[in-house]
């Protein structure tokens, strides 16, 4: 292996940073996995990226110097342009720190920054489940819903960089307030925790008998909502079905207005499968205009956890770092 | 004038028909306004759309053939590539009509065809209120609520020419149905006939004295309702209110979903002013990511019911018909 085509691609998530080193056609030659530890701060989490990235290339045989430079996909709020992680509330401490300078210092290689929901659109682009496209939209669903926009093949940014905030267009005025400050986002409807907390109220009302002897003294998660569903418990399927059926609505508007060639679905809720997957595909399909979700490739992910990471080794070759 | 940078531009409507010979500068040299006489069917408008041509350049001082070419904004739904206006609810008879071909033919130079809200959307950007940007959005107010979306500079069409249905927006899901079928589209609560059609069931409850006198035996219409609410009918003055609150829940989402260096509103409902645009653009900037709200130029189109005709012209030159 000598290296020249080489990309590393990091994902630095709130619980895990998962790292790969791929070739130009998407193959991962070396892995590394470990958590985060976010509450230790910046400093603490560069470094261990600097360790996850070391270890990846120890496995693909091949100096960090060797490749061509390191992608980092991060939770926003962040100004990709500038390597700027600007504020991320899965990472605390994390205020205006300049990952990719900080990276390309430890490492000695350029980086690059792109937000987590554009990256994995990126990688589904390039080596998944839109390969050869040019316009998609790639929905993720799991603590927050988010999305990252491809027009002509390119990520679209948006003036300021925050484009495709999917999970926050509204499509129910008097609903649950959302993180963002709004009734009724498709986030505060449709996301895990929306999930957990209507569990939380069923079961405060003495409902769902089995989710609530599931849950014990654990606090509720979207994944006990949906075994409580899996092994029976109605009122739980029905949260889940509920939750579906408001990112339906909300994927009526993305079909409308996009027109997409795919619009791919990624984020851990999508293991929850028909269940939730069900009622928002069904809803999608029959709100959408005939011929935009004829059209459409409607799907899930293919790439799973190392769509990030993949994403952000891909455009270190596209969008070569300085 | 040698006319060999003028280009000719037409915006066929269900009511009327505009036609500017522009130069590149989208300075008006020649210009005709003749009703659409949609009735007499496609034959009858394409030969009179040939006039309105003959008309223009005549004012213009230049023969037609002394043109780059035509370019053709139309009600949708089209095919714009192709040049065939497949089906417009506003133009009876039009099915798969090859507007380009018969165009061409009866003038003798080239033509291309887009739909109103996209070449609207060019004219705004070319011309109008977000000259020198790259990435707006224009949303149109009328008898339907379309959009047109620029990205990097050019009308993003979608994978089959049907992106920017930004009035197919789901906001309350149990709301009116709309004319695609669904409940609760921002065009079913808040386009002219969304006004026109509350006022009625006001009227028919006993309500809304003024309007109801004003109205008499004529059909009810936006324009009527604006009116009584300007002579002091708060009821036809709330029912604006609410139409305008359901565009800002709308605009929400595209703000959120875009981040566009702009934000246009063009069509006939802009006339309302702030009894319409005030909610709406209120909602809007309230409830969108405030870096986003920010950073977006929100404003209404400035060349009025020019936009679709100038930007079809417009066309001619930066995607020039073979």
């Amino acid at each position: 292996v000598t290296g020249k085509q080489l990309t590393i691609g990091v994902d630095l998530g709130g619980t895990k940073i998962e790292t790969v080193v791929a070739d130009a056609d998407g193959t991962v030659l070396g892995e590394d996995l470990r958590p985060t530890l976010a509450a230790e701060g910046p400093a603490a989490v560069i470094a261990r990226i600097a360790d996850s990235i070391h270890e990846a290339c120890g496995k693909a045989n091949v100096a960090p110097a060797g490749t061509l430079g390191i992608g980092i996909s991060s939770p926003g709020p962040a100004k990709p342009k500038e390597g700027i992680v600007t504020d991320a509330p899965n990472l605390p401490g994390w205020h205006d720190i300049h990952v990719t300078k900080l990276l390309s210092d430890a490492i000695g290689v350029p980086s690059l920054l792109e937000n987590d929901a554009n990256a994995a659109a990126y990688g589904e682009l390039r080596f998944g489940a839109a390969q050869g496209l040019q316009h998609i939209v790639y929905v993720t669903l799991g603590t927050g819903i988010g999305g990252g926009i491809i027009i002509d093949g390119k990520i679209y940014e948006g003036a300021s960089g925050a484009a495709g905030e999917v999970g926050h267009m509204i499509v129910l005025p008097d609903g649950p307030v959302c993180n963002c400050g709004n009734r009724g986002c498709v986030e505060a409807l449709s996301a895990g925790p929306a999930i957990a907390r209507d569990a939380a109220a069923l079961i405060a009302g003495g409902k769902a008998a089995k989710l609530a002897e599931l849950a014990g003294e654990s606090p509720l998660t979207a994944k006990l909502v949906y075994e409580a569903a899996l092994q029976g418990d109605d009122e739980a399927r029905e949260i889940i079905h509920r939750a579906g059926y408001y990112l339906g609505l909300g994927l009526v508007g993305i079909l409308n207005i996009f027109d997409p060639q795919a619009l791919i679905l990624g984020g851990g809720l999508v293991n929850m499968g028909d269940l939730y997957l069900g009622p928002a595909l069904d809803t999608a399909r029959k709100g959408a205009f005939p011929q935009i979700a004829a059209d459409a490739l409607i799907t899930t992910a293919k790439l799973g956890s190392r769509a990030g990471a993949l994403g952000a080794a891909a455009l270190v070759i596209s969008r070569p770092p300085a």
